[in-house]
């Protein structure tokens, strides 16, 4: 609270003046900079039809785009701030987790149609695997404080949907 | 403070008894709370010779051995609770993260030395994967209350660990 009375340059009073209670305001930034987080990482995306390649830049815009809201992953940070808390934010974090699982394996499912992908792939599978690699590869970034294990894991996730996806090439 | 009255029944002046501030307090849950979990997730791998098997066996051990503290993994909690607040736990959590890393540097080393394991094969990039992957799918899980995401994680891990490491197969 202290922290956000210093970037809004507001007293408390100015600030609860907009929100019914502090879970209100918590939801409202989380959805405003998980939007911001995402419309980051979905951009130039429109114009890649492949669905191997629209994942790959995916992973490229997550760690080489910087986010207008800065300090990590939205979704991680409520993820483990709500972890024994707030159902509400937890519930949140939640439909926030559920929409990029499905924006992946709606691309997969695409893929696999269209025969750029093979079809025993799994695509939720493939979707958590990109999911928990970036974040986990996020966390270990900010404790060390440089992009490193980021890049390590791209380099990892390239190779693994190219040899998991397109596995007759 | 008041989860940690309620859980050791003692009043605040009885808990700060002991420690000198609440960061001293962090400190050594934290400290605690990880060796707990580095020993539940290293149980049985003194037996374990060949290094791809332990690396294996070590993300068995991850997903399905509950360790003695709940509340997901102590790392990731303290590495997104530090973040933009304390560096001294900060430091810890990056320190404990550089003993993690280096349990399976050191694995995968060997596994080269033996011949177990492709000498191309970087050692760090394999941490780092096996770590974030672990991480993230964990916070996945603790989303959705099940283990759905980690049994997935652990399915795209032995084949990667399978097809990464020993290529000649």
């Amino acid at each position: 609270m202290s922290e956000l009375m210093k970037a809004t340059g507001l007293e408390k009073g100015g600030i609860y003046r907009h929100f019914d209670s502090k879970e209100q305001l918590a939801a409202e930034a989380f959805e405003y900079a998980w939007q911001a987080a995402i419309d980051t990482r979905r951009r130039d995306l429109e114009s890649i039809s492949n669905s191997v390649e629209w994942l790959k830049q995916f992973v490229h815009n997550f760690i080489n785009r910087r986010p207008l809201v800065p300090g990590g992953c939205p979704l991680l940070n409520m993820a483990i701030d709500a972890d024994n808390g707030n159902r509400a934010l937890r519930q949140l974090a939640l439909e926030a987790l559920r929409r990029w699982q499905r924006d992946f394996t709606e691309v997969i499912t695409r893929g696999i149609a269209r025969k750029e992908i093979e079809s025993a792939v799994n695509g939720s599978e493939v979707a958590d695997m990109i999911i928990s690699s970036l974040e986990g590869a996020l966390m270990i970034s900010r404790l060390e404080g440089n992009k490193r294990a980021l890049f390590g894991i791209q380099s990892c996730l390239n190779s693994y949907l190219d040899s998991r996806l397109q596995r007759w090439r």
